[in-house]
């Protein structure tokens, strides 16, 4: 077997001062992952146990405390900051304010997500006939914003007017083809996590992708962490329409698919062998990061994935930290 | 390989009144599929062409007056009649009517739909504990009733409370297994064609299931057939739930499924080497005839599948027609 990261014993990098010196030496961009309510950033190791510590404990307070030396460790230090999330039902400005409620500093221009790297993808990537380019979304606010601030002209969303039962007339107007129904000009469907998902949008969705139009999606999580359980997520949104069509997946735009890998370099213009994808999810982020052929990934065992997935799974990140402020031991 | 009915040359039967005769001779029990309009009584040959005929033209007038002989004939012969349906959203008495204005005429036991044959599995054969019997509906009226007519009780459903926008304390009461949301009594998850489907229903399904419900669908079918074209099916209902839980599957009550075989078996008490599967499509009616070893399977290409699917695709009926009403040659 070919020698690969992936497959190589990752670096353990706790304590481990001159190592943690020569990893960050490397890196001149940092890409955090970002979901989950960012357990990168959390104190607590332990699968999913940080999101249960209650708001406001002396721990939590100490975590964040602690989170924003380290970003700001890597600041003082020049290293760009980029804060990565599958999350579409926020714009990045809502998720800047997100960030800042878990004392989390960052600016817009540093957030990435999955409903501004499919908005770029649209807009930059795709190469649409001049009549065919409006979007119909399946989702919430946040994609309507970055559509929005791409110059993306769209339907469907958050407008009430979709918000509502099928009706028997309904059925024999989308059959003939109703432009009042089927907008002629829809050459994309964006299917992101919709809080207000119908039988309504999904039937309209079908017909746009059957009649032509191009399958995204925001991204595939099938699930959605919240309140320490998990709920439907933006793939689920997407699993209807994938079994109506046979089988035919959506172009995903957020993690671990490269698009939006290719979305960032885009915007940052940066050197792939200077950058690292840190995260606590083996198979997703630091997936991406692998697929995506940065110099590094750098496991945190604040969240998804056990030392045992980082150390022996089949995805390994180049190096793993018990938590990400043990980066601060260089400060010290 | 082996000899079967699935690889050998179907029996072309129209105009072979000696044929038509023999084949008859063999059965007792006509199981007729119903669904997508009931093809099986359409005249017009040829893939969904028939749904395209106008209500109340000439043609359609006729072919009604036919397929009405079609049964008279067979019922004067003391043939037992069943119309098989996946339709989930109407009860038997609702598609007796539908039946009825089809000019297809039947009585109510005649009828055997998926949700019926869903709530004779759950009352008769799901061994459910004495505090869990109760059913998490994601559905129509239809599934309500059958449930009703086998004393099962349910929740959900039609129930205008659960037609409503998921809520941020919902999140942590759904967490925390609050009862008010998260009916402990609830054994069973039943999912079919909803035309209200919500987020608010699919985490609530999900998490019942995760906390040990059976996961059940009325039927599988992805589409549904309406004006000519297709909408979102039953099998689009169970979809994100499928993906969220994994790729775990429900069991399915429809065809081409046994369980509904035998739920049909065990209601009509019939000799299964007695009894014909007739439809119009081979991957479902026909395997459902096929595998549920019927004495025989009676393909018509008055609908979805073409006289090349019967005669060399990988499932084939043991003999087939133009269309139903080629059997009236007897009566000549």
């Amino acid at each position: 077997m070919a020698s690969s990261a992936s497959v190589n014993t990752p670096r353990y990098l706790t304590g481990d001062k001159a190592g943690i010196r020569e990893f960050l030496d490397k890196f001149d961009v940092f890409l955090f992952d970002c979901d989950g309510m960012c357990l990168v950033f959390s104190f607590e190791p332990g699968l999913l146990s940080a999101l249960r510590i209650p708001q406001g404990t002396s721990e939590q307070t100490g975590t964040k405390i602690r989170s924003v030396e380290t970003l700001e460790l890597l600041r003082k230090n020049g290293k760009q900051v980029v804060f990565v999330t599958n999350n579409s039902t926020k714009s990045r400005a809502d998720y800047r304010k997100k960030l800042e409620s878990l004392q989390i500093p960052s600016t817009v221009e540093e957030i990435f997500s999955s409903s501004y790297s499919a908005s770029i993808y649209i807009s930059r990537i795709l190469k649409l006939p001049e009549n065919k380019r409006k979007v119909f979304v399946i989702g919430e606010n946040g994609i309507e914003q970055e559509l929005s601030s791409e110059n993306v002209p769209f339907i469907g969303g958050t407008d009430p007017a979709y918000r509502r039962d099928i009706k028997p007339e309904d059925y024999k107007m989308i059959a003939a083809g109703d432009e009042s129904l089927l907008d002629p000009e829809v050459g994309v469907v964006l299917v992101g996590l919709d809080f207000h998902i119908n039988y309504f949008k999904i039937a309209l969705a079908y017909h746009y992708i059957k009649r032509g139009a191009v399958f995204l999606a925001t991204n595939i999580d099938s699930t959605l962490p919240n309140s320490g359980t998990l709920f439907p997520g933006a793939g689920s949104m997407s699993a209807p329409l994938i079994m109506m069509l046979g089988g035919q997946e959506p172009v995903a735009l957020g993690k671990p698919n490269q698009a939006m890998m290719d979305s960032i370099e885009g915007k940052f213009k940066f050197d792939r062998s200077r950058a690292v994808m840190v995260g606590d999810r083996a198979n997703t982020d630091i997936r991406f990061g692998l697929e995506g052929k940065l110099g590094g990934t750098l496991g945190v065992l604040t969240g998804v994935s056990s030392k045992q997935d980082f150390v022996e799974g089949p995805v390994r990140p180049h190096a793993y930290l018990d938590k990400l402020s043990d980066l601060l031991v260089l400060d010290s």
